[in-house]
């Protein structure tokens, strides 16, 4: 029987009350946690197990869970549209995200994108990224140390339209207001056969960048959208919850081929 | 420059003409693949670079793509439901799945989520997985085998209703026809604030169970449901495609807490 | 060329903003309507042409347009979850409401879909409604007088379990928490091939439902839900929307069949 | 109690067997239909109560059904698109539709929105609809007459582009392929206040088309798609079905407004 590490002092710790009330916080000595249901002592949680209750100063319980990363991800600090793990998800499983890949990415924003692909390609592969506004660069580097990826990630800080500097990569991804002006740099990026994967709010950005890509050496062009749905599981009540986020971002693939010899 | 890996004899290509038409085949001297486009032959596809061109008897275009894990999936053997990306990625986010994890799996069908996780925590993580049917087992075997990723699993042809022998996983998957008779045995298997995520395509599966884990130490539980919607992008004419795959499966997610001391 | 009739004094109004802000009132001399955005003398709107512009106290333009029914009905007192149009008009379309036919309904509620299926079947069709709980037979009772089509509905406030005393419906609606109770009364009032819908927010009442109507003497029996999706149609940057009411209810409908001489 | 007519000679009836397969035919002495199941006797429908069994010559239980308008709609000849009920109820329902008012609709296809309506708005209203293409305009005419809706409906063939020649219309719908071209026609024929309703394939026609809305007289403009999501409620087993028709059209509506005199 392995035993279950415990929170360390300085540990990423989620304390969790119910999926809308809950928060990251550090296991540290001498520190308190305010709640509307009381404080929590911050210190009393190292040398806990995972999955264990504390209690808040007005018997509240709470569970002190291990963040995932995703969990991390959604509480991190960011300046641009959250990526819901739906869309990471589908990234992930269509492009074949895996170890060892090198990933160039233009359009860092916050860096959740970069965190979650670097996480899948770690500790061999690689991701290069570049943010032309030094200000999102800035974000996304803290996020990225705060949630021990940094090494395995480049964060160029600068515009990608001229090109990138790197070639063979397995895997493009793309989060841009105007992702056509990219093919080509990332046409140039990618190794024959690389996959693209494109982020886009707008049906007017599928339609500009489709046909980009279609004339830019790229094949099995496919454009999706991803609908979440909440289910209300209670015995015999059963049923979608009321209220959803009817749209995040249409999503493109394609796949790199090359020119005939 | 990095240059590309060539195809090798004995390679894995997808040979792509369409969305709809695209083939898995093996690169082989002397060995012919028939299309209704003319037929195709396998030994001039060793030395090509993936991404390249290659041509059918009938001067039919197609591209010799490197398969993604997914491409190697999508075109296993199988004896079950396919599992879709849409699940697939969306499991691994919302867990957090990633290297050096341990899985435990209730429910090997195919394999095709075994590899996909396999391919994720690989190269130091593990997934112990449990098919009751020893013809599924086989299957699963053999697709494991095909992709590359059997030594990263452990099959076990048995009911794990009793219990399962592994102890502190990271995440616990779970994909079976009574999944609430598995809550015992997945809450002995996972340390504390480990992630569970079952696959049910039914509603009264997920009332079910979202009641056996509420009683049986775990919390977030939440159960969603994907959909994927295909776009049809086209220059003035955009518009979603006319049909889709309605229902896969209902995902639902939860953590394990310890009890109180 | 018709002119249009004018507004009259006491007529209803829909003083309109923007889509989320827009009232209902009476035009009436001497009265007062106060917004946010400044106040309107509603005396100022009798001899407006619908479609006219007005202006608040402080120079807000608002339009004076002519309610639909389904303003009226969005707007009236309720005690009940609201019926949304696309429930409303898809029952309306499935069943083919129209002049002239007789309806019954169980569970009259605020008297939502009770107005809506008057106003498709008058002026010499009638519908027979039924609404245990005398409060909400109060509000429905008002609510259908303020539209004026009171005089096309009778409402019976008694249970409507042990029987109905119609026959010879073409249209059965069915809007109550135990709807399989309500088949055999509904399949007596029904005349041969009359159609049954019925509004079930959760997926148990749809199976128990479905199953009372197998079996009491329905075909053609099919549950369906609708999804609205607000589009955001702007020039190069046309989206949906990214909130949207993700379930309201799911529909059943049915035809009743003779038993076999 | 009500005795229900009988089926007449010559009357439409549906054959109903299962919701795939069902079929109208007419009730006619010594005339003979044959399904992969078998013949049914027309003649013998004859004097048989709607909702009534017959029995094929191979034993095969069908019903024999009154159809809906819808039934008679679906199984219209057409030459277009076909328009779901999910459609025509939305329009019905979010413009208001009823007894008594003058609709004019561009873009008359097979006539399918033009019966609706006429349908409706019967007996004292009345649709004017106008058909560009005369091989269009001939099978509407036809569908028209075969539901037994000619009487209230007034068919123009021809463009209307240049004006409409009806005015003080309560409501206004339009399926054609560029329905801007259409906005100044339509708000001359609408009353003020009255409402549009129009019928969109693409994200590109919805896009101009509320520009053109815009800037052409009419506020309160909307634009929604419907998802039609069908159900397998089985005891136990309930889900969605796995295929749905994902995209038929999307739905734009506004109100006329007045100039300010």
């Amino acid at each position: 029987v392995t035993s279950d590490p415990l929170i360390q002092e300085n540990d990423s710790v989620l304390l969790y009350l119910s999926p809308r009330k809950n928060w990251i916080v550090r296991a540290r000595a001498s520190q308190e946690f305010h709640t509307h249901l009381g404080r929590v002592q911050l210190g009393n949680l190292v040398g806990l197990a995972y999955g264990a209750q504390v209690h808040s100063t007005t018997g509240e319980v709470l569970w002190a869970l291990r963040p995932s990363l995703y969990d991390l991800i959604r509480k991190s600090e960011r300046r641009t549209q959250v990526l819901y793990p739906k869309d990471l998800g589908f990234v992930a499983a269509r492009t074949g995200l895996g170890p060892g890949q090198i990933v160039v990415e233009v359009g860092t924003g916050s860096g959740v994108l970069t965190a979650f692909a670097a996480n899948l390609v770690r500790p061999t592969g690689h991701v290069y990224t570049f943010e032309a506004r030094p200000e999102f660069a800035e974000v996304a580097r803290r996020n990225l140390e705060r949630v021990g990826l940094g090494e395995y990630v480049t964060l160029g800080v600068r515009d990608a339209i001229g090109g990138i500097g790197v070639t063979g990569a397995d895997v493009a991804l793309l989060d841009v207001g105007a992702p056509w002006e990219l093919v080509p740099s990332l046409g140039a990026a990618l190794k024959g056969s690389g996959m693209l994967a494109a982020i886009c709010p707008t049906m007017n950005q599928i339609e500009r960048l489709v046909e980009s890509l279609g004339a830019g050496g790229f094949v099995d062009v496919e454009s999706v959208e991803l609908l979440l749905r909440s289910m209300e599981a209670r015995t015999g009540m059963t049923r979608p919850s009321t209220r959803m986020h009817a749209h995040t971002a249409y999503l493109v693939f394609a796949r790199k081929v090359l020119a005939s010899a």
